[in-house]
């Protein structure tokens, strides 16, 4: 598979591509299916519906990767928190962790039952093409931790920085359990058929650098190495978003390091081009003009010398309002401008 | 004054400190004069009023410094733009900028208009402690741009960089306008009596580095050579939020640079401490814990080597949940620590 040859740093006919949130509103198949679910919610928990949507875009596009439809909050809300997604509010936990009590309360079996997830899974590598690869996923356990505490967004995370520079401990707790309810979880992708792991720290940035390898890095370091234990040849991929003040820590034993808009792809490949192979970074609304989304190309594709150790990706999700054919634009000109 | 001879790297007895959002909502006697205004807008209005409130904290705490109480929404405001602030939503722009026509239309005399911001800095200064300094403030022209074109607080930026994008032309025609307007903006608020004048770039990390530097900093770097050109002797700082994968393309004839808590101090001092005074950039949520400012006051106070160059600030602003004795504990500890 040429992405998961990419993500090992093996030589590639050209720069493979996909796309985070490439199944999503923007596609109106990807809207009937939707509907047809009723809620998001309800379309994570489909596997019939959730692989439909999973193969959409690569089917239309030919990207070298899907991407598991699903949401990071199906953890935690396996481990026994109830979820809503509140129309045009975004996802809410109806009773955000308060305690040491609730953090205990958690369903330490939330892997087990995640069946669904591994169904979809299944379903997908049974009707993907066999040259493109499948993405699994994760949240950090930083960023679901978040959610928890917090309930839903938040613009200060002052619930859970409370705690952060408060109560430590209570923390940590929280954070080790959701580390190893994360590698089984993303074990059993891997046993289900995923080709490729990734960890999704999406809330990377709310954390000043000291606290955030206290709180964060440290344990997406421990479940890459859990998993790379387990199964050398997957790659592991991370996603820490707006951390560019922190490349000069960045350390542990994964495969590709997934760079956000926000940090200069320059940087990414000066600090750490040599160790990881970089993932992005092009700035997502830049879809929104064929000009702009030109110029993008053949920055990210010059910086990167077009070479092994490149896997080309936005720098941040595909919105809503893109146009569709925008997302073909770009599929084709980066397979066609990298052809080696 | 030791916050203005800090601004200008000049030995002081000790580190100065003020808070951003030192004024605010966590002090009881400022809920009681927003209760008298009745609302945010009005108390900006109202020179008597928004003199009080600037002046309170320094009152109460000590800081070197005060910061004129004010909006940066009050510049678009008098430009021609209603706003209002919601409750619970923050400030809108009921008619948000959408044509070249909307952008013609702006009133340019918006400086002219913006008098009771003078008359609240005459105020302050007429009743501040000789050896304290009052910073002045205004927006970037791309943070308040963003606001305008957006109508209000938004997560993707779409309807801005969409221009950005498509349209980089017209946004220039509006960066322009306000940066002449900004010019003659501060220079009325140091003819008023502020001892410094601070821009704001809130909304920084909207933008990556390419275009951040074409559409922000660079209008920022002309709005400073305006100043000194006129008041050579006024301190001029900059305050561009999370662009800590941007440092090594600053440059500017300004004599701070703002560090926001994202941004490692050790990084900045490496890249920036030579060239300019840095200010910052505590956690503000290590108020929350008095180990944990502990904590933060000696880390930074031993990476900036307790000498001239810095002044002590958090990273971003006092949030309203903090509590007084906390603000109180850092002022003091500050100032004591840091004497030399």
């Amino acid at each position: 598979m040429i992405f998961v040859d990419a993500c090992l740093r093996k030589e590639t006919p050209y720069t493979p591509i996909w796309m985070m949130r490439q199944a999503g509103r923007y596609l109106p198949e990807y809207m009937e299916v939707r509907a047809k679910a009723g809620n998001f919610l309800n379309l994570c928990h489909a596997p019939d519906l959730a692989a439909e949507v999973t193969l959409q875009p690569v089917k239309r596009f030919g990207m070298d990767a899907a991407i598991l439809f699903s949401d990071i909050l199906v953890v935690p809300n396996e481990m026994g928190m109830e979820l809503d997604f509140i129309k045009g509010e975004g996802p809410k936990f109806g009773k955000p962790l308060k305690t040491i009590e609730d953090i205990e309360a958690l369903d330490m079996s939330a892997a087990d039952k995640l069946t669904y997830v591994y169904e979809t899974i299944e379903k997908v590598r049974a009707e993907l093409v066999e040259d493109k690869a499948l993405i699994g996923f994760t949240g950090s356990p930083w960023t679901l931790s978040t959610y928890m505490i917090e309930g839903q967004g938040t613009k200060t995370y002052s619930l859970v920085k409370k705690i952060v520079y408060s109560d430590p401990r209570l923390m940590h707790v929280l954070l080790q359990k959701l580390t190893d309810v994360i590698i089984g979880y993303l074990s059993r992708q891997i046993d289900a058929g995923v080709n490729a792991v990734m960890l999704f720290d999406s809330w990377a940035a709310a954390l000043e650098e000291e606290k955030y390898f206290e709180f964060s890095w440290d344990y997406m370091v421990q479940i890459a190495d859990a998993i790379k234990a387990k199964y050398p040849d997957t790659p592991v991929m991370m996603f820490p978003k707006g951390i560019a003040g922190f490349l000069d820590k960045i350390y542990g034993n994964f495969d590709v390091f997934g760079v956000d808009w926000s940090t200069p792809m320059e940087l990414a490949k000066e600090k750490l081009g040599d160790r990881y192979v970089l993932q992005g970074n092009m700035e997502p609304t830049r879809l929104y003009s064929k000009e702009a989304t030109d110029e993008g190309i053949d920055k990210i594709l010059n910086i990167m010398g077009n070479r092994a150790g490149h896997i080309f990706n936005l720098g941040h999700g595909m919105l809503p309002d893109f146009k569709p054919e925008m997302a073909q634009y770009l599929v084709t000109e980066v397979q066609t401008r990298s052809a080696r």
